[in-house]
């Protein structure tokens, strides 16, 4: 039972055209096999290597292959070594010859072009290149700003070709998921920046966020929306920030919590790239506390343990003055991380460290989170493996606060996320009696202790929407009334979520 | 021979988890028929109609189903009456039913699920709608300010629905085509606004169009790339002016002008919409100076004849004094349209109507191709159709003139199009001989008159480049010295192109 829906997929015969026929190659560098031995062929790439007129690397976007030089006398053969041999690298050549086999004991296993060879017949210089500044190879090592003036050579290394290849695909294995699965892609806008239009005085205003103007479109009866954003995010100059980053950005009516997840584990499983290993389903789930309270963070990285235990009981009757102390407060509690062969890596230093650390976050409830990761940190930089980084731990956290004290006004209370957060349906009478322990239905996605993506149950009734910000959040709810408006002419049940971080943390 | 490449085919399972499980529903409501009658289903969606306490009409975005309100006495049918007769129009309701056949005679065979009906068992109201400004299906008759004030309502009727379906499908359709068959798709910009930052004084600019990032891709060795752009065009605010449109935009090393036009003809065919008929490729090709001679443009409308043809010989041997006049001038000709049927259908109004705005665009080469399409909207106005709306007459237009003179001074030379377009082969040396008979290498694609797509072969030798900047266009090329100094290291031959409106016109 259960329809199947088949994508497209396209003859043999349109693929090669695909290739082939627009372009005037008869195969790419990364091509060739032992059965193409005998067949005459024509090449089109970068010299990338050339030695002593013998022989040259050919490469282009597929891969590299080897090509002999002509040594004879046959007649047109020596124009063609000529050109060969004086060709600066990295010009572009076109090549023709015969896939020959390479002789016994020089073909290269690491090379997936490794057992044949061209040797060439006829060839032409396309265009020359004057000499490099640097080796492709060795563009990675240099400055950001060379790498920058010369973005369209530094673009020429294997490694940043093969990250380029890995989000193309990994992005079009997503549209395939949400949009061949009854999605419908649209395209919209990214943030808040003013852009002066012509009319003196006027400006277009670039969105904050999707967030308004997706609720609308499930209110305009759309279903599901998607959009692969081009986001700008405008924070001055800082090194470690991208300003510029894409987001997968969802959106669907009549869906719940535990549908969203599902919807994310099906869409990553479906797009991850296979030589990273599968990932399984469904992600591990914590609550905002349980994750507050093992990990000192709202984004734990669960590769490794070293967990904090509250060891408060086991303490409590010690003649310790400062345990004794802080045990004398209301809810206090002593807590610790134990670090497994500490003791055999750490050193002096390191235990300064740890303890200047700790000094300087004294009284911050992520003072312990951030003890962990540093050491973990430490006993990396002594030679132990605690974070796997081919490892991929995914976990959803869950059962956020709803409302927080404002940090300059703790008597006020402003949204933990933004005022659109549905309450926990468990907590929804809690938000006319006591909002400050209302959880909300907001979820975040965390992977290796990175927040990849975040979303909610959005609140679809006006009088709800109204409450929260009249009554809860002390706002004017006019600013929003073409929000509110909306979500009186029937909008249905829906919620979202976006996925930002994840393409970059693929990257190599 | 050749590889054959499987899209990723999702299993039943996932396909049905996608549409149901992440949702409460069992069933959507355009999908429902006789097969099901029997099951118990539930189903959300807006109260399209409702009649009388007897039965509603449920629409969701896959489509309709009639629910029959429960009249009897059974245990809790009372409730679901009650709720359900006195549900606003445009509500969000859950109803859970079994599927029944509709009674003799009342099947809707124009409707899919017109062969049965849910007998209502439980409802619930999500969320009540309150009065609607206009019934959802007159919004589209309603003034553009007022659908946009309410555009989540407009949205919801069908015909805005469908446009939004039929887009996404043919993007995604492209995307399969470019993306799967090896083309790596990147996210780029758009226009040269100007972004004010964070830091005074400084300010982000858009680019104007990727033409010089996508050559500078190529360079970087790229291969092939391709991008669904979503652009900005600030034109003020004209009404019959779009300033947000979307563009796919294509770029390939190694290609030719055939390779161009052979991908684009492959990826039309890919992606059309089934119900707009078929495409045949390949399309019709036709010069500059051809489509100039026969249609007075450079964007004939081949729909219909009505071709300018030339009677001056004809004529040579009349007495009339204004043929003999204009036949006295060097390269004086006489040129005509014929109008089938003219005499029959065109009164002396249309007649005026013609003459003037003949007198209006008078000694202006375009003033035929202005004729012939006046007086097919007068034939059409009078009854003949000449110019099948359901018809697709694709039309490549090639050899521009790679130089024009400019307007202000027709002594220098600007370019037909941009100054990165190569010469025709051909016409390589005329370039230094005589530059104003140099075709080029650019190529428009012509949809039923209007064009839909422009690209060219780009220069990608330095030396022709610094010719074409300084001696031709008498520019400082060194505004331009980053993408010269590109070319100079191992450029590859490339192209590309840019699909602009083609998406609008298929709006219905």
């Amino acid at each position: 039972e259960g329809k199947l829906i088949i994508f497209s997929v396209l003859s043999a015969k349109a693929i090669r055209d695909y290739i082939y026929t627009f372009v005037s190659r008869t195969n790419t560098c990364g091509e060739l096999r032992s059965a193409h031995v005998g067949q005459k062929v024509t090449l089109y790439g970068w010299v990338q290597y050339q030695r002593q007129g013998l022989f040259l690397v050919l490469r282009d976007f597929h891969g590299l292959t080897q090509v002999i030089i002509p040594q004879d006398e046959v007649s047109g053969h020596s124009h063609v070594k000529e050109l060969l041999s004086n060709a600066p690298v990295e010009s572009v050549v076109r090549v023709t010859g015969t896939v020959s086999p390479r002789p016994l004991g020089q073909q290269n296993p690491k090379m997936p072009t490794g057992d044949i060879e061209v040797k060439a017949e006829t060839a032409e210089i396309l265009n020359s290149c004057k000499k490099l500044p640097f080796e492709i190879k060795d563009f990675i090592k240099k400055s950001e700003a060379l790498r920058m003036q010369y973005r369209y050579l530094d673009l020429r290394s294997s490694r940043l070709q093969a990250n380029l290849r890995l989000r193309s695909g990994v992005v079009m294995r997503m549209r395939e998921y949400l949009c061949n699965l009854h999605g419908e892609g649209l395209l919209a806008g990214a943030k808040e920046f003013l852009v002066p239009s012509r009319e003196a005085g006027k400006f277009y205003s670039l969105p904050q966020s999707p967030q308004q103007f997706k609720q609308l479109l499930m209110i305009g009866g759309l279903d599901r929306y998607f959009q692969v954003a081009r986001c700008y995010r405008d924070e001055g100059s800082r090194p470690d920030r991208q300003p510029e980053f894409t987001q997968i950005d969802i959106e669907m009516s009549f869906v719940d919590q535990a549908g969203i997840q599902r919807l994310i584990e099906g869409l990553l499983q479906h797009s991850w790239p296979e030589d990273r290993g599968s990932i399984v389903t469904p992600f591990p789930s914590m609550t905002y506390e349980e994750a507050l309270a093992e990990y000192g963070t709202d984004k734990p990285d669960t590769r490794f343990g070293m967990k904090i235990v509250d060891i408060s009981d086991v303490l409590r009757g010690s003649n310790i003055h400062f345990v004794q102390n802080a045990l004398s407060y209301p809810h206090g509690s002593i807590r610790a991380i134990c670090i497994p062969q500490g003791m055999r890596y750490l050193t002096n230093k390191d235990l300064e460290s740890l303890k200047e650390s700790a000094k300087s976050q004294f009284n911050q409830c992520s003072a312990l989170g951030a003890l962990r990761l540093l050491s973990a940190d430490l006993l990396e930089a002594a030679g132990l493996t605690l974070r796997d980084p081919t490892a991929f731990h995914f976990l959803w956290v869950v059962d956020f606060p709803l409302f927080l004290p404002k940090a300059e006004n703790p008597t006020e209370l402003e949204s933990a996320h933004h005022p659109f957060t549905a309450p926990h349906p468990s907590d929804a009478s809690l938000l006319y009696s006591d909002p400050t322990k209302v959880r909300s239905q907001h979820y975040d996605l965390v992977l290796n202790g990175n927040e990849v993506g975040g979303g909610s149950i959005r609140i679809h009734s006006a009088e709800q929407q109204r409450f929260v910000l009249e009554k809860v959040l002390k706002e004017d709810s006019e600013v929003l009334s073409h929000l509110i408006e909306a979500l009186e002419f029937g909008a249905p049940p829906h919620g979202g979520i976006a996925l930002g971080k994840l393409l970059f943390l693929l990257n190599s």
